[in-house]
């Protein structure tokens, strides 16, 4: 039973906790990208995932997968010649409220742009149970939209998308059109509440905005978190919600990727939509507590809180 | 339309957070000084200011100089030899609470000290829209207090002075002696709550100090900065309050001096006085969230803040 | 009047705040032992105290020492040849909620393990108004738990002992079978409520459970350190309930610790145990705003809060 | 009398000394551009300079211009929208030998590609003494490479330019075609051996290629930084020979563009070249003793070279 | 054709340079055994490697394995629970000369210390093409030691041991003495001179050395590093001699361990003595030019040394 | 036996290295002073030593006080109120050559400049066996060379002084003036050759130079540290010359601090002056090894290195 997911990852860079850029000189160096954070979650839980991507042969390539090797994840990646294409890079600057957090994109040009279905191994991904995209894919080039669409045609297992806008991209409304074109191949469709606000245009409540975008696409299923880290989900015309877990919150990035990770991670096991929401509620609560978009949460400490959610317990 | 500030400014060393000198290994340098850090916020903000002090031609004065001019600011500093004054300097432990703050003064014989009238770039000074002198500038020495008196009356524009009190400099009551002499030349006075307390050695409650002040001594407008935040002022008969908006505060220290700047930068540019503590309250809630009393603030977030405020926004 | 203490300190290894070790490249390094806490804490307060140990006599050993030198304190240290016993060490992970702490101990054939009273200055033991003993000490090899009861019974003055008991150690049950024989030579018991519940075996609330150990081991004085720092003692009778002081705490390790150094060093100084548990819940309060299990707090704002408590005020 | 330069700086990433990026989490950040750098360099030693470049407008834009201000240089930057243009970077591993340096050059689509001659202070220009271009502008687009060309072309006074050559910015045979157009409109021709030999398709001695580049272009004056940093200039008919100063060298980067800039503040000045290699040479070695492509060089120590240069002493 | 490699790897402390642990507040961390540095080198040269070991379920394990996942190694570890062994730990203070390193062994009771034969993938082990054991694995316990020898002997194809010892694992004597035992067992032998001295209590010169040693115990061939890395072989009757490549050495922990895992990848991939030896001193090189024991070399930059060291180039 | 030693003690700040104040954000602290320097290192090598000075009653004295103890240094402090008188510091910019080293002292209103025989532990001064005074002490202040004077006179026992000469404390003229009124109550008097030039106004070469002055002052013994670390001793009417060891050297500074400690340490012990040279020139080797002016050097390795001086080994 495997996991497949597919998405650029950046190399994001971090001034110390408080400072800017504009006065540091010392930046901490993290991998950014929720195909890859979702995969390495999905894998910490004990499931079995692969990341593919397309990458720069240099330094900086080799060092997203040296940080995804790190925790074990394993990797199939096209190496692009280093004129071929860039490492893409972020620049975050964590806010204190009421100072806003600051996310500068520098995509473009990325390796990722020139990923064709022909470099990819197709007979690994159509082997998956569920295979996974970011929608960021879609934004570096026709050619990644076109491979983004190729691929989640391919599968007969399920597959899923996350929106994973960002407005340093792309705009709202090339996003609509470019992922809606996909969303006939697509069972699974996950989303941030800000960023399906921005790409379907609306202001629709959450309970109703799953089941609205549900119906008007297609999708099995649609599991949405919000602003605060709830969740909530649609499926088989249930509404699922699912608290978020109060956490002392160290960093907020990649919370929604580890959700991702742990959904599918115990989608592709069988479990029912609620337990893997409660996987996924308790992966984000932990990745909250540790810095970086990707952390070291082990199985055990998901599965207590898991247990505790069930009880009622803290 | 300038602003020129007048004071000392002093190499602040600290330990990490949390930690004391008494086992620390390694300290961090920052600049300190109310005059400076106004100074500088006016320019973030887009205002023309520049900083006019005396600092010793040593690696150390040339440090507080590079932070400044880090930050856009100009300078105007008279150098001095080395033998003839120090570097000020201070010495600052965070406390958590109920662990109270340390802030050791080490100030005595700074370069400062010893600075004259002559010295000074005098036409400067008097092309200024608004003059703004520091208080304990006038602590260091008879000649600084003297030279402090001379820059304040030689002013066509308006003037301005902060107490800018602290105990390891001198005595409140030497404080009130020497400040007060130099009381009918300023035309607006800053300070903060329990400086204000100390030097005027009076328990009032702020609505009735700020008025009593101004009343007493002439002033034409008197800004309050309350220990919690908020801000009184009292200008033609009207006490103005605005509230602290609400931080993740990082460190407070030079939030006063960030309040001063945005306000003086207001009033340099003829706004009214609310509008100038509006952008004092904002300037002071961005620095709460950033380390060090001297942080790079964007004039486009203060603006935001401001227009949150009168939105009743958070 | 003098404060003896026996007991071993382990290194302590952690990584960066929010990190854990299976990514970490950096850790830090710090002196982790009750016994010395508290006699360090004695020390910082103005007592007589001086902490006995046995350590190995390598570069690790040296560095305990030279740690609990830096804070003053005096030592009596037995050191082992570098083949009869390694330096205890742990490894803790600080975890921010609902991520829990983790402390993994690595003491096993700790040089301390294999003291024997031979070794130990007893005359100086002897002389001491109170000796106190840490009792994971006994966990670490008969012959130590042997030493333990050798060193408690030859003293003419006040005995004071902590249960100090970590699951990684040794097993409750075990614990207790080994402690329970050392309590006839005890007059003041100290405890964390964690610890007394497992060791005791026991789910009752503080209030009686302090009572009902006293009487059923015959302690003079018991104090009992509660999950959330408050304090609750029974001594001649009466039950004492000190609040913990609010703080914004930094690092909880220690806290104890420091708690059961001042108490101590105001019961070697002869006061009555209210006054003691008033110094005791402030040094546990200032331990808390601090990093590390062994931090630099001072006197006179031990007092501050003190006194402060006997006010009301926070 | 006033050094204009012209040139992108790119913000330059590096691990600690001896680590790579692909096991690196913490880099340094560092300002890299030889035109900046010559400018700050000529500003430390006295002069009048200013740096004339494009950015985009976003935290790593402003943070070029603060670390170029840190320095007390004066800048006069275009700013892009961030959407028009990205930050030029650079990732550099310094090797031990025999492992190589490395340096990967990520400039494609930086700002500056778009700059324009109508974009320029062109009045600010023409009035300086010396103006510099970087030769590697001309990489980076068309257009760049026009607005070098213009702007070199519409100088009454003397122009320099430096080959600054990149293999990851363009090949060798571009950068030949696209400067040599530029040649004609300099004056002063500034080099590096390595980069020579690779523009100029020749493995001919410094000492004949200076007079056959000088002969066959045009140059009134032609400066060689060699592999070891001696230098071999051609004027007026006349080879120059400098030796490198002996260091113990800390960071080789930045030597050749320190020389640059003092040569240039020299010449600026009116000195002969003799005396302008010999601040160079001096300026060079002081850079290889600090850490960075930028260093905070002192007029009094590089007088100290210059003077021990021509006393024979080291 | 595959490298299998066996045997302990411990986490490794060490302060930054030129301190000592007994004032040292931070630490480095780092993992560092033979069997994992060889196997990994072999990984990064483009071999087929895996590395065998047991290792307690600890955070502490765990970081092992993260560590050697981040070089890409791919690793069969038998995970002992935490109660059945620890994780062996070293400390290391690099000396600068005269002042000597320190090496401080704390591997008693490390879970490798309880490997079984029937733990291991034997399966696995016997379809390596070259199966290598670091004989410090002996030193541990009875059981290691057993382990060691029982899967030498199940081989059926070329078989490798490295003496590793260290003085404060065990006495020469007994390394002799048990390691005597495997050598009918091993084809390839590999040794550092100062370890081969005390191990085989012998003075020769290492010319003569490998020769006897070789024919004494029946080895095809030996490999022995000189204290100067200079290498010298034994091989069918030949000396093989290898120069060392001059370096700026960084750090020469790793370098001898970077050697055999370069060496084995050539000999498992069929090249002639001489060809392995030349990757060998290349890899040792560039290990000596990067901090720690294990380092990110790449096959380009060691095929680029190699060829160097046959042009007779630098 | 005992040593005592009396002296100012700075806290020193300095840049990582390579790094200057002037663009430094994070500067390292550490103690720096003769006085305690010896000392430290005599009480290392296994010598009662103890330390005297006064310090004011803040963090920063504490700091000081603090970092000999993690030394295992007994201390004799008189406390001074926080406003009589200040922590001397001093800032220390090492260079790489050519660039000069830099120490900027700053020390004017110290503590110690106020220090009195009335506050002095005297009846523990006069049971020393030796008595070493830091003539740095005597530049402070009259009353401060008075105190040396007075200290000096009262002994019974050997009186030794270090000249300790900084250019930035006070002339060589009035250096010498006030201490030549000291020299008659001396019998061992520190050097190093540059301060001896500085203060005797010489050039005469050091083998004529201790002559001479022993001849001139009556000193029984002058011991003078050369600029390459050799020393040349007068004694008896016999010159003494003992070659620096050679070292890779980290850091220049307390080398001659560590040399007056070893040697005082066996002169207190009786031993001959050439064993106390040896023992002294092997501590100022392990010294430059290692960072700060006080360095945890260990009797054992001074020991080797007396040995293999004695044996003519490295």
């Amino acid at each position: 039973m495997t996991l497949v997911t597919v998405g650029e990852t950046a190399l994001r860079f971090s001034p110390p906790a408080g400072h800017r850029f504009e006065t540091a000189d010392e930046v901490t160096l993290q991998t950014d990208g929720i195909s890859s954070t979702a995969a390495a979650t999905a894998h910490r839980l004990g499931g079995d995932a692969v990341w593919v991507s397309k990458l720069p042969d240099t330094p900086l390539g080799r060092r997203v997968v040296a940080a995804l090797h790190e925790h074990g994840l394993e990797t199939d990646v096209v190496w692009a010649d280093p004129g071929d294409g860039r490492q893409g890079l972020s620049f975050y600057e964590a806010g204190a409220a009421p100072r806003e957090d600051r996310l500068l994109q520098d995509r473009t040009g990325a390796a990722m742009a020139t990923l064709t279905p022909g470099e990819l191994p197709m007979d690994r991904l159509q082997a998956a149970d569920v295979l996974f995209v970011a929608g960021s894919m879609a934004a570096l080039s026709e050619t990644a939209a076109d491979t983004a669409g190729a691929v989640l045609r391919a599968m007969p297992g399920t597959t899923a998308l996350d929106l994973d806008f960002y407005p340093g991209l792309w705009t709202a409304e090339r996003a609509f059109e470019t992922l809606s074109d996909l969303f006939d191949a697509v069972d699974v469709l996950f989303a941030r509440e800000r960023q399906v606000e921005a790409v379907f245009d609306t202001t629709a409540r959450p309970r109703e905005l799953v089941h609205a975008i549900a119906a008007d696409h297609g999708f099995e299923t649609v599991v949405l978190t919000r602003d605060d880290h709830d969740v909530v989900a649609f499926h088989d015309n249930v509404i699922h919600e699912h608290d978020a877990i109060e956490t002392e919150t160290v960093d907020v990035t990649g919370q929604h990727a580890a959700l991702v990770g742990a959904v599918l991670e115990r989608l592709v096991g069988g479990a029912p939509l609620d337990e893997a929401l409660s996987y996924g509620v308790a992966a984000a609560a932990l990745t909250r507590t540790m810095p970086g978009p990707l952390t070291p949460l082990e199985r055990a400490e998901v599965e207590r809180l898991v247990d505790a959610q069930s009880d009622g317990r803290p």
